[in-house]
């Protein structure tokens, strides 16, 4: 989802990773009223859950994330997409927590979604998948964390997506969050944001190799639809500035303009790459399904249209995120989950971090983040009678 | 290009239209080194040109705007689509100027475009059609002009793509340009727009109806893939704010979610007629062709990287108007020609108008741009010598 920071690369330190998958003894019913079975989720743990199985913390991964979080993954060889924040002396520290992160429902990364068998038809569910909420995700969630034997997670934190996940998450098992991290994220998709992903779901579905979405058993891709997705899609997670001063108007590889449609500029030749590389990762309708469940999500509306009621009494700590130059997620968004907050009463602090990084700040090494989210952690953790480490 | 406005739809009224054709009597030599010719350019006008030939309007249009700037639109059945600015006791009044606006070549209106034929070949030019800059826009308007035998425009004006053209007919002909004003516009355009503009090239161009530019020959039209482009577009012109107010989440004639990929939001809704109706009126080679000139403008850049050199010694009047909320063309860019303009000592009045509009507020019925620019044509007017009625 980001830009690489060559920088970022060098400190990073990936864990080794262990893959597993959970398979629900029952089937899930989705919020759309479908009974989806049989449900499996792949997930991965990282550290040690203690014998109060009190130090569990529960990532959420955005959009286009998975649950390699903290280890290579192994469909690109990359590092984690959080190891900035999640790892061995990390703000959520691998050698203090317990941390799971999986794969969401309607994803491509071995939880069950549209690619995965359907076992009525014997093929690929393909656009026979329930459309999801986020609100599904975060019941399959619950269902693992369950298997795990886990009552109460310490900590419950994620970016965009995943901070609506958070949310969700505090919403509905109040009980269940002891500290809740949305970051970068809002309570409801704005039209905006409905409006890039539809123009994404346009492009998907307007390459005839989508095959109304048959693509899997026809042998076919719709790798240029996804492309011209994810290109659309990666504008709104920089910020104007960033893009300028990254690329301005430099040329690729050449010193004149070529009076061609070539990528004469740098940002066409990266704005391309991105495309080519996400649909070498990315299932076309996952794609649909998640930007759906992003655009369905509005916990407001699931609560009588306030806001202020999902968290109502909530004894839930929170801290939310915003940074200056997230257009996707502006900061007010985040100011709508606080009034919220405060309205019912719970416990929260709130960080706009200045960063000219847009929307993908959250996954960058930003060290205003760390500091926030760490002392957050620290202090909860320390409410929560966990060991705290010098 | 904008949100229909019933009330501005009332106090519309059409001039009569009179479609001219300039046939030029030599190629025009193009900034990428071609010889384009025949070259044809359409045009309208409106009003009457008086005998010292010095009330003469030039009106540039935007990306997909055309001649048909205060008249009906015949392809259309439209008002014209300046017709808050441009008639009868309008800003820019026909009762007292001679309003000339051409349909810019690579556009297809009627001026000499992609879908044009290829003398050579004997078939439309296709992706045979040369790579045109702004400058080369410029080039065809001042051989019309030329032939209307007018040396010195009173005034030129335009927004978006046609205030660039502004820009550069004051920069390259500022004897022949006596006021100026170019509004919602910059001096280049920006890695972010760039961007965008890539996107929907790219949507265009995967579109296999797109047949590498032949689809007129081969009987196709990339519809789907120009209607992409046409959507992702759209959302840069309007604001946030004017996306959330006027659609906010609501429902398209339903009560609920369909748990589906129909367009459930209005805001889908209006996005996918956007795109619909654009292919029925735009020729999609052009828009490969015109989104490219805009790329491609950077008036510093044509001038050793300084933009004050652009305009050195100007003696031309400049009325630079930005809007608060157009984010594809934000403020910044105004200041940075102001700057410029103060730099080269030329004469400048600088106006941020506050709407929440977006970019497409230009087109819209704003009377902070009304005043403005209509006090600025008067105080021109009588600069030059016009009669000014009361």
């Amino acid at each position: 989802m980001s830009m690489s920071d060559p920088a970022l690369s060098r400190q990073r330190t990936s864990l080794p990773q262990e893959t597993l998958i959970f398979r629900a003894q029952a089937p899930l019913m989705t919020e759309g009223g479908v009974a989806l079975g049989p449900l499996e989720i792949a997930y991965q743990t990282y550290g040690t859950l203690n014998a109060q199985k009190s130090n569990a913390v529960l990532i959420c991964h955005a959009l286009t994330g998975d649950q390699h979080v903290a280890s290579i993954n192994p469909v690109t060889s990359r590092p984690g997409w959080w190891e900035t924040m999640v790892g061995p002396g990390r703000p959520i520290d691998t050698n203090r927590f317990f941390v799971i992160c999986s794969n969401v429902i309607g994803g491509c990364m071995g939880s069950t979604g549209p690619a995965s068998l359907n076992e009525a038809t014997g093929q690929p569910y393909g656009l026979d998948f329930p459309v999801l909420t986020i609100a599904d995700m975060v019941s399959a969630q619950a269902m693992l964390i369950d298997h795990l034997g886990i009552d109460s997670l310490f900590c419950v934190a994620g970016g965009s997506m995943g901070g609506m996940q958070v949310l969700q998450w505090a919403a509905r098992f109040p009980a269940r969050v002891f500290a809740a991290m949305p970051i970068a994220t809002g309570a409801r998709h704005s039209a905006q944001n409905i409006a890039f992903h539809e123009v994404g779901r346009q492009a998907v579905m307007a390459d005839p190799d989508w095959q109304a979405g048959r693509y899997l058993e026809n042998g076919t891709r719709p790798a240029k639809g996804l492309g011209v997705a994810r290109m659309a899609a990666h504008i709104t997670y920089l910020s104007e500035n960033a893009l300028q001063s990254k690329f301005g108007r430099k040329l690729q590889n050449r010193n004149a303009r070529t009076f061609s449609f070539d990528a004469d500029f740098q940002i066409e030749s990266y704005l391309r790459y991105q495309g080519e590389s996400f649909v070498e990762r990315f299932d076309a309708n996952s794609y649909l399904y998640l930007t759906r469940a992003m655009d369905y999500f509005d916990l407001a509306a699931d609560h009588g249209g306030s806001l202020a009621e999902a968290f109502n009494g909530s004894q839930t700590r929170f801290c939310v995120v915003s940074f200056t130059s997230d257009w996707l997620f502006p900061t007010a968004e985040s100011r709508s989950i606080i009034h919220a907050l405060n309205a019912g009463g719970a416990s929260v602090s709130f960080v706009e971090i200045d960063s000219d990084k847009g929307h993908d700040a959250f996954l960058l090494d930003v060290p205003d983040l760390f500091a926030t989210t760490g002392g957050f952690i620290n202090a909860a953790a320390k409410a929560r009678g966990l060991e705290v480490t010098s």
